[in-house]
């Protein structure tokens, strides 16, 4: 049965709360029988990658294979696409050629959007600037699931430079979707009052969050940052948001610990956090390709949702 | 039957005339039934990009699917090959490797030659410098019979930079195979008196030229000139070359208009030619598929061609 | 029958000389009868190469065609991956999102062996610094073995800039294992007298060791070393260390002569040395593709080895 659905997917929130739950399942149900190469057997899915990227782009490349995409995969660098053509011109070439899904990443904040505005068939946003990176949110989200069976009641902290983080943006809207409580953290340089939204809270102080969350998501310290002037800073930065020995202990036991990858070991969390029974991280990168293979098959077959 | 046929396709006068029709045949029996994933399965196609392409080569990847190949992808750095080995040696390693068929695109024009005289398979010019850019003529060709049912009496202008553009080269070559009636337009400096042949005449004058055709190729400006010190006579050039509106008025209701992509809206036409009802551009870039799926099938497999 | 076998070929001596045997003789049918697609159908490998490479590419990447892989590849500047995290971290996130084989090219000596320590897949090292590159080794070793029916007797000569040359160390490291004798051949300079070890001889007279030998390999002159203030000195090495038309005939009839290009013409070796009928450079190339083929499979699907 083919549903009206999400044509693109480049924040949570393109899909509705009924939309994310068909996910997951999707994921779910692949993660648990696997998938055939039929799905997209014959559909043109191009990866765009402007940005650097080997663990994403990996991610995405055994999804579109495990469903039996034609790929096609480009890293232009971010000057060269179009020879000074728009970006509604390069989209209208892509789908005439017959690229029938974009796969993209730009530094760029809201290049997925323009790009979507102009192109016929889908888009997935792989990350674009700070803005957004629903995979990776989804991706954390069927975590969560897996976890607690739900998300009822749930409480999460984010933890880190949440002012430069896409993936922070796109957990913020995905968890408010689902109802989970959230709590942000982090110094008033990287954690702006103005974030907090409906449903989601703002701390200067983990110790204080710690005891009361199911899990903590630590945020990458962008290595830029860590070599700038902003050196000085880090000390100030360990001593009050690194997840370490002492902190691990005020985690609930049931907790989970969960990170984007990859990590400043050292910095945000220190090798007993990822040594800790309660880390995610294996369990994250693995659902990644099924969430992706999911919205694959989702946006191009569309939602068996009832309606 | 197999019958004897070209090697390579490193401009449109490889093949004869006889074959330059056998292949928009094909391309055209392509766009109507689809092909079969056997038609080039287990051969190894080998994409080599020395300069940077999206459409080209996502246009010649889709095609290389479509008919079944191995495909392998390098975009090397125009030293990087070889490690100051000959041309000749490298094309003897490629095809010891297994290569069968390399599809290169060049910044020096006879880059394709050298590498075909010594390949022992096949190879199709993607684009060499100035010179030639084959499968984009041919696209041109399928588009301009799809539209008039053959090429008969056909009067072509093509307008602007004739000089640097490797598809005005292989347009000149195919269309006064077919009998073609080409005229060549723009300013003296971007096109030299000295271009015109058997066939094809040259004009200063656009809006002499306008009313005369059934279509129109607008050539891009590059990116390159634009910004450079030719941009006073930016000017210029647009009051006595752009297609716009005012021009559009002048060209006969049943021609086409053609751009190779990618465009400068603003430059060589406006947004109203693109607009325009005749304008072909989305033609264009999906037969550029069909035909690469027959270039493709036509080295490898043969021409079915009655003698 | 899945026996144990090697879970990594970081270099020839990671297999035992039986395992050896067996991967030759597995070569050897796959050059005769094909393979089939099966054989790593839906096992994803990844082509990680931090070094420029298009041969080696190429010929990685064909093999993991024909043994059906889906195959992933990247390029990233070695400074690039995991943006300041460790190898270990990166190995662990390849492994989990799926990635079960990586051929890996680093600048680095010693690189892949960090990897495979990280890596729960399997590891192949397509050449780490001057360190190792064991699938030129194995291709080098099946050419012998196609020419002699065996290596019983054997007398190879290494000739040119053994120090920096992987090629020269893991054909070393195979040769000796095979029971081959070794003769090293070339300038002080470039080779350092503690190289030799059991089994292994050096000597600074090529025309002494000519006469002697069943094969001579010639490696290749790196070209940043040409081109640098060596260059003075290279009327020496040619003069000394130069396969030449006079060389040629000190060589036995029946004796075959390996380079592992690309070539260096004019220096390491002349013309009529490339067109001695003597040389297997075609043969080597092509072993190339199949050694691959079997070190994938040997690998991921286990020696059939008697105990």
């Amino acid at each position: 049965m083919r549903t009206v659905s999400a044509r693109n997917l480049l924040d949570v929130d393109d899909v509705t709360r009924t939309e994310l739950s068909a996910l997951l399942d999707r994921a779910a149900a692949f993660k648990r029988d696997g998938a055939t190469r039929s799905l997209l057997a014959g559909i043109p899915v191009l990866n765009l990658f402007f940005e650097a990227s080997t663990r994403t782009a990996t991610s995405f490349t055994l999804a579109e294979q495990r469903v039996g995409a034609d790929i096609i995969s480009f890293a232009p660098g971010t000057s060269s696409l179009g020879k000074g053509e728009t970006i509604a011109d390069t989209a209208l070439t892509l789908h005439g050629i017959g690229v029938r899904v974009i796969v993209v990443r730009h530094p760029e904040s809201g290049f997925a959007r323009r790009l979507a505005d102009a192109f016929e068939g889908h888009v997935i946003n792989a990350g674009d600037g700070a803005h957004a990176h629903p995979t990776q949110a989804l991706l954390d989200l069927m975590t969560l699931r897996d976890e607690f069976g739900g998300f009822d009641g749930l409480r999460v902290a984010i933890v880190g430079d949440i002012r430069h983080s896409r993936v922070a943006r796109s957990n913020i809207v995905g968890m408010t979707m689902l109802g989970i409580d959230v709590t942000l953290v982090g110094p008033p340089t990287l954690l702006p009052a103005a974030m907090a939204r409906a449903g989601v809270r703002v701390s200067r102080d983990l110790d204080a969050v710690l005891p009361e969350v199911d899990a903590v998501m630590m945020l990458r310290i962008q290595h830029e940052r860590i070599d700038s002037s902003l050196l000085p800073a880090l000390d100030d930065y360990t001593r009050n948001y690194q997840l370490n020995r002492s902190r691990l202990r005020a985690l609930k036991a049931k907790s989970v610990i969960l990170h984007p990858g990859p990590y400043n070991r050292g910095i945000e969390l220190t090798d007993d956090a990822l040594a800790d029974p309660r880390s995610r991280y294996k369990a994250q990168v693995e659902n990644g390709v099924f969430v992706r293979m999911a919205v694959l098959d989702h946006l191009v077959n569309g939602a068996a949702v009832p309606a």
